[in-house]
């Protein structure tokens, strides 16, 4: 299997009022398909984490708005899930883009044939999406080149969380130049971040490079900085859940302290994003981007197999307090780059209006 | 309980050719006393990290040379026994600092009657780590009151790994200042890093915060910036393994990533450290100081509690390949202060040799 080979959401094949995904929360230990039966199936596989990654939770929301109208193809019902599925994830930002989009085709089209028309609007974002990590592979690749060139040698990459084939339809954002350089015959290796609390790096990312013989190294989050100071890492590449217009950058809480250490030894940051996650309508991340607080299980208990039994295990004394923020924001400043899938630029204004000039005046 | 009750090492009342520890790996679910036998046991304990903290690991050190003693009184066999015990950890300073103390009564006392100098010299040990912690509670005290005062509200203190009481004899290094704030009546709260990958925040310094009633949070390492960022940290304070004599700082990995972020934050960073953490010998941290590469299964295994069996979980697949490394050095420039048991210095040659006159010449 290879990073192409898998998808994170589709159709039930023979039933198309199912909509199946993985249950990321199993992995690496168990395979699990799941059915979402209703929206509300949906809203909860976004809410406690099923699928998670900005591009996913888009996708899946709008399949949930598709589901919404399988059970009741009336636009009032599906503007009332909408309604609710807008509230199950606050940062990322392609929960709501994708559920605008949804809510457009609704307008459009009214109650008949409001089934049809979600869920070929649903299909269109995941094709798109695809097309969209191959635009980031594409250009992303290109940095992974150049430095091989120059170095002659193996290209050490550093990721944070999972934006990975499993975060997105297929091929990921911050995966994808890694997957299109193991391709096209460059020789890389990836840092994989464990990325406390939910481990994302050590049980999505690890297992999706592992699927796909990319040559990996897990590491504490606590690590990048000291392999930074010793020439170990050539570039670092994360994903990002909201960027602004500036080219701030929310993604999984630890980013910012990469960003620190990777600028601190000169060594290239970029990020790698569709361009659904940039919110043009906000400017200053620290301030404007909500940062969403999670349940403190999420830190003190963890997931894990003991004799060949998948359990979950509490690591601290059972009364200690617990503070759980799930994102963290990077400043454009520590920002070496945007990846898109129209090309690469400035973590600016200028250099995102550049590559996506018809928002100049939004 | 309070951080003044309990002691980390000592002599068994009863019987005094046992040295009793505390089995550190097993906090917070048990506490279990632990009998050191042979000096055997002593190299085991400081190797499995039954105690870990550079100024513990100094005294299991030396009281590993008088279990030497009482198992065969020869100055040879004390000798060998210290060069193996010299091979257990590599990156704390203390461990050589313990040992070389040890050795020189050795010298001064021969074959006879070494079995008691030895535990005189331990003792001795144990009663100065003490007496250290407490000058730098009393020193690092005064930078809590000062932002108690200038603040007028909770001073929200962040720290890294363990150094606390449990990583020396008493008090601790880093958490002194703060449980001397508590005694004064200063409203202190403490972010606990979690630290992995052996979670000595969430197992050992939030165990024995809440043993002694001191506030505080349990965190992942990746949040310490976001909260800095927010102003939800008034100063870091961490310990350190080793620092040079420039002031570069060798402590658990990851503590160059919060010095990082407190710095781009404006957030006061002081490492606390008695002066026998201090390499006179070195200077360039990055450069010299040898880092501690540790088990994989440190990272992949984690401790943990499950229907109220205590037992490890395999957290990621079987096969994902894993680095650890255990340290990392965090650069003086980065470095506010330093809080050594003769008072608060610049993290420079000259700050150091402002309060260690006597090693000028060194």
């Amino acid at each position: 299997m290879t990073a192409a080979d898998f998808r994170t959401i589709w159709l039930k094949p023979d039933d198309a009022s199912i909509v199946q995904i993985i249950d990321q929360r199993l992995l690496p230990h168990d395979y699990v398909v799941h059915d979402l039966l209703t929206w509300r199936d949906a809203d909860k596989a976004i809410g406690e984490m099923y699928v998670r990654g900005a591009p996913l939770i888009g996708a899946t929301a709008a399949w949930g708005l598709y589901l919404a109208a399988v059970e009741n193809p009336s636009s009032t019902f599906v503007r009332e899930a909408a309604t609710r599925l807008l509230k199950s994830r606050p940062t990322a930002v392609n929960l709501r883009w994708g559920i605008e989009r949804m809510l457009a085709v609704v307008g459009d089209t009214g109650d008949t044939g409001l089934p049809e028309a979600l869920r070929d609007e649903a299909q269109a974002i995941c094709d798109e999406d695809i097309e969209i990590s191959r635009g980031i592979g594409e250009h992303g690749v290109r940095l992974l080149a150049d430095i091989a060139a120059r170095k002659n040698g193996v290209v050490n990459v550093l990721t944070h969380c999972n934006a990975g084939a499993l975060a997105t339809i297929n091929y990921g954002t911050a995966t994808a130049p890694v997957y299109f350089a193991q391709q096209q015959g460059i020789d890389v290796h990836v840092w994989v971040d464990e990325t406390r609390p939910r481990n994302q790096g050590s049980q999505l990312t690890a297992w999706e490079l592992a699927a796909s013989d990319v040559p990996h190294t897990l590491i504490v989050d606590n690590a990048g900085g000291h392999l930074m100071q010793h020439g170990m890492v050539d570039v670092v590449i994360t994903g990002t859940d909201r960027t602004t217009r500036c080219g701030d950058v929310a993604n999984k809480i630890g980013t910012y302290l990469k960003a620190l250490a990777a600028f601190d030894n000169g060594v290239p940051f970029y990020v790698a994003l569709p361009s659904t996650t940039i919110d043009w309508h906000s400017r200053e991340g620290i301030r404007e981007i909500p940062i969403e607080e999670r349940e403190p299980e999420e830190v003190s208990h963890i997931y894990g197999v003991h004799d060949g039994e998948p359990l979950r295990v509490c690591t601290t004394a059972n009364d200690t307090p617990v503070s759980n923020y799930a994102f963290d924001v990077t400043p454009a400043r520590l920002v070496t780059g945007l990846i898109t899938e129209r090309g690469v630029c400035d973590a600016s204004e200028d250099g995102l209006l550049g590559l996506f000039p018809e928002m100049r005046e939004k």
